[in-house]
């Protein structure tokens, strides 16, 4: 198996001010690719530092990456440490320094000296086109080793990864299916079924518990295990039967976005607590505007009475967070948006506001489909940001479980 | 200054199954206490690798960390890695053990032999107490360095990393500034104002460009440097005039909460692109609920229509995404939601919908307070998650300045 060594760079790692999430994007793909990652470093931007490390790292690993440190500034050196630790010349692109200074002056009307600094290409190196920002990477072949040179911000450095994934692939490529679960918890669902989970002991098991993905279940294994590796998947996912949202690298909100759009069904949703968030990560998905409408946050009272028509009795006899409330609030942001369902919450996301009948972590949901309405209360773990995280979840289960059970009664009425 | 290295411990780090967060909060805290952090190494539960990784930390910085690879299993190796660098035994602390077979007793009715490792104390070691879970970090002296052994759940991590803070203070304890700036692309900035923020050699220049936060800067140097550090925070500060929009910890949002509270303001939103990022990321900050009325999200035409009035002839002549469309629709939500302040936001995140006139990317605005509607148009780069969230920040910095230009224009009517 050949090793990797991973750099990630810039003083504002190393400092503390932000946290390095390329390394574990890279890391997660290195793995299946067919790499054993040494180590990953996260270094300063310092010239004399990063050269050094760069050249040990590549007399220990067959593939070095790096990321960050490819801006125009003068504290962005990654590519003059690479140059100097393999001992290359470093010179400016002529023709991609021309297209910096045109976009730069397209963008901002005009173009400082500085952004020619991002084309400077080290002596045999491949460029690799940015397709959402400025500086391109580079990805250099050296006795047999790689070094690729990929900029610091995620949205940036992922689809460059991707365009190079391939180049990367070693005769080791590893195998990998992905359960993800909501409705048992973490400790139940391994014991209930470990006799399947640990059938095949070459077989890698990882789980993960989050409170805003739920449990997912992990098997990795070799190329050539993938017949067993997807025996035992189908089997747990048999046996999980709805708990099972979703596998491999669909999320949540895209398994309702195709139930919707699969069966031209439409929803909306009434937000207070979440205030945005379920609309929000719903409208992370390109064309969702085929099956969502849109989505009304009455964060205050006011608005809930006023845009929601939730009467002012409802609100004084049982308060704002009460199945009673997001009830309305869902009959009628569908009824108000013309949608075929809406999803209601409403909840107590902390730190004030609690009472000791509604702890800080209650939550009501609400899923209205033509006919009638569902109502739920949970009571959720943790601070302000992983109840609204997990309400956002939740909200999604509801919907997904709502919009099957609609579709299961359709197509029996219809026999 | 004193070096330090910290090591980031295990195998789910290396094969990208979670984010090392460990790392961001001790290289935040141990800057303040004058490390400087030579480099944050994440390594796989293997002893070869971590005993040889450590010795060669050891003979760079004078302050070692670890965190990770405590637990009672079998690849929990950093105690062992760590008595291999140093040679120095390691032995298993009776007390302790008790202690932990006792708790395993209580909470499981049986003790598994396995967590009396956790048990096993270097030699000179001091022992520091989980307050949170089971196994106890140390703390060793060697030769005046410090090696820190501390466990991975960062719940557990962190209340230890309390205890020991003023035992790792150093004399160099640093000074840092940070200024949050809108509205000057970052390679203008530096190069315009570089005879100011370079102008003491000393003090450490750090920029971070992010199309969620725009362009911080970043001075840090000595404590006796504080004089130097502010004057020149102080002159940007000046010279950057409204461009810049916080300083040190202070988000976007904070400022337009604040700026609402300290007033007595409230605002509401209409959001069609960013469907309820705005909102979702201002219901982010505790207690907004005296300022956020709340949002409507028009995600599609039919609300834009049918909620915010936004009449069929203008859709039809002007289109969504439209200055004449964000007009109406700031308007009307202002009046709706009955708020002081609109934001709103319709644009063409993509990656469909661009055309010639209207590339994806374009995003209109609109900010309406009691007299008037001012409105924006900003082609944005990126791909649809970079477009909303600069919209997101774009929304907030128009509402920043709304709300400072309407308290002018009140304070000059007044006197």
């Amino acid at each position: 198996m050949k090793n990797a060594v991973i750099f990630s760079i810039g003083n504002e790692l190393v400092e503390g001010l932000i946290i390095d999430t390329n390394s574990k994007y890279i890391s997660e793909k290195l793995k299946l690719l067919g790499y054993y990652v040494l180590r990953i470093e996260t270094l300063p931007d310092r010239l004399d530092i990063l050269s050094e490390r760069i050249r040990i790292g590549l007399s220990e690993a067959e593939l070095i990456i790096t990321t960050g440190g490819l801006g125009p500034t003068e504290d962005d050196l990654t590519r003059e440490a690479v140059a100097l630790a393999i001992g290359r010349n470093i010179e400016i692109d002529k023709k991609i320094a021309d297209e910096l200074i045109e976009r730069a002056i397209k963008y901002y009307g005009k173009s400082p000296e500085s952004v020619v600094k991002q084309a400077m290409i080290i002596e045999g190196a491949k460029v690799l086109n940015n397709s959402v920002g400025t500086a391109p990477g580079q990805i250099i072949d050296i006795e047999g080793k790689k070094i690729v040179i990929l900029p610091g911000p995620p949205a940036e450095m992922m689809p460059m990864f991707e365009i190079i994934l391939e180049d990367l692939r070693t005769d080791d490529a590893m195998y990998t299916r992905r359960i993800k679960t909501i409705g048992i918890p973490e400790a139940i669902l391994m014991d209930e079924h470990k006799d399947v989970i640990y059938s095949v002991p070459e077989i890698t098991v990882a789980t993960m518990a989050s409170y805003e993905r739920g449990v997912e279940v992990r098997f990795t294994g070799s190329i050539n295990q993938k017949e067993d590796i997807d025996k035992i998947a189908n089997i747990l996912i048999e046996r999980l039967g709805d708990n099972v949202y979703a596998t491999d690298d669909d999320t949540i909100e895209d398994v309702v976005y195709k139930l919707l759009k699969d069966n031209n069904l439409t929803i909306s949703f009434a937000e207070s607590c979440t205030g945005g968030m379920i609309s929000s990560k719903f409208v992370d998905i390109p064309g969702v505007s085929s099956v969502f409408k849109g989505a009304i946050v009455a964060y205050s009272n006011e608005v809930k009475k006023s845009i929601l028509s939730v009467p002012e009795d409802v609100l004084n006899r049982y308060g704002a967070v009460s199945e009673e409330c997001v009830k309305i609030m869902a009959k009628n942001v569908k009824e108000i948006l013309n949608s075929d369902f809406a999803v209601a919450v409403s909840g107590i996301a902390g730190p004030e506001g609690g009472s000791e009948a509604k702890p800080v972590g209650t939550v009501c949901f609400a899923f209205a489909n033509k006919n009638s309405v569902k109502t739920f209360t949970y009571t959720l773990r943790g601070n302000r940001e992983m109840v609204r995280k997990r309400s956002t979840l939740l909200a999604f289960d509801i919907s997904r479980r709502g919009i099957l059970e609609w579709l299961k009664l359709v197509k029996n009425t219809r026999e």
